[in-house]
């Protein structure tokens, strides 16, 4: 129905299904699931689409894995909607079976100017950035990484916990709320890279905080992974456009992985 | 029930119960409801002491204030609990009407070393820092600002969107899952600041992500209001012990004050 995900299909005001095909999957060889950004991305679509408004900030929590080859339903309950604010909860299933559950606030109100306050960090443009050559090893039916391009952008010597990344999607797909959705979910990456454990960890929950949308192009994903404890683990991460606007924010936990 | 709740009332496994006093309230003249903080914090505790596991990450959405004087009743709906973890819903309500959802993971694992990866903003002591001045005037029973210190660390230039405060409680409860909830939900001070306009806006969410907790003492709140588009701002916040060590990670988006 809508542009970020042409598949997905609206079958009533408040519900929607997708089927989880390649190009949104990842995970490794023989466990192959629906991308947690991409997840986090869907619940948002449906939020937008039920409401008619744009996305202030949603969080969704996981519950379990959504397989590859499964079709995903997807439910928006309105809690309220008034003049400046709607608020919903969307479930994600199949056959009943409850996977995730989103909080999510939207809207737009006219009068307030644009503020940003803080600055993206100084980075090298992407154009003289190498590529990323240590993402997961990925299923053969897993193929949302393969639509990623991911270029280094924090040179040789990075600070603890921080990782630095441009990122573009090889659809030409706009820097909307699905894209930042997405990218917003490189974080068990960062994770992985500051614990030396390949993969990092598990992702409880994604939060996205929408600040503005921009056209197609490279998005610079400053990453930080703040600390650990009992086995679990926290980052947050600021997403720019190559023109140092500050486009969404968001944040994780993870379960690491042992 | 709890220390951090004494009059907080276990009515079954699952519901809990508590009266909003004049000292778990904020407010202007003639609004006093529930500190948006406390009540991230009692949805904690209840989803703690529901599961028997301390909090990993929560995130409460507000639909509603919860007024003064009113009898606040939350329920935890556990959605799964494994071995290493548990995942639950919170909803509070008065007389069956729902005024906030709360999703948190909660667990610890044993065989993981704590680590932590950024380090604390350099800011003098707590003894040598002054009073904040421009909390907001208070309805007479609306009390709860009235129980925490509030010193300024940021000295006379902050950066912009950046507020640092020492904060500590007057009744000397530790640094634990309440008081950094609590804590967190200074972002509004912030964006007031930020922008000029006293109170900032009211929170459509509060986020936290525990690392440990601490003894009674000073907390550093280091406050950063990023952005706002659309009559909506996100801030985050990262809270700190006196040595350094990193204990909790907050976040929020807020609707802008017209």
């Amino acid at each position: 129905m809508a542009a970020s995900f042409p598949a997905l299909e609206r079958r009533d005001e408040a519900r929607f299904a997708i089927a989880v095909t390649p190009d949104l999957a990842v995970g490794p060889p023989g466990h192959a699931y629906l991308f947690g950004g991409t997840t986090l991305a869907l619940a948002l679509e449906v939020a937008a689409a039920a409401t008619g408004r744009p996305v202030v900030q949603g969080a969704l929590q996981f519950v379990s894995f959504t397989p590859l080859g499964a079709v995903l339903e997807l439910e928006v309950e309105t809690l309220q909607a008034g003049r400046t604010l709607a608020q919903v909860r969307v479930t994600g299933s199949i056959e009943g079976r409850a996977l995730f559950y989103a909080g999510a606030a939207l809207g737009l109100r006219d009068g307030f100017a644009p503020q940003q306050w803080i600055a993206a960090p100084p980075v090298p443009p992407p154009e003289t950035c190498p590529p990323c050559t240590d993402l997961p090893p990925q299923d053969a039916e897993a193929r949302f990484l393969a639509g990623i391009e991911v270029l280094e952008a924090g040179g040789a010597a990075p600070e603890p916990g921080r990782t630095l990344l441009w990122l573009r999607r090889r659809d030409g797909a706009p820097l909307d709320t699905a894209s930042l959705a997405m990218f917003a979910d490189f974080v068990p990456l960062a994770l992985g890279r500051a614990t030396g454990r390949a993969g990092g960890g598990n992702s409880l929950d994604n939060a996205l905080r929408m600040v503005r949308t921009a056209p197609p192009g490279w998005c610079l994903c400053d990453i930080v992974v703040s600390a650990a404890h009992g086995g679990f683990a926290h980052g947050a991460v600021n997403l720019w456009d190559e023109s140092g606007n500050l486009l969404a924010t968001g944040a994780q936990s993870l379960l690491m992985k042992g």
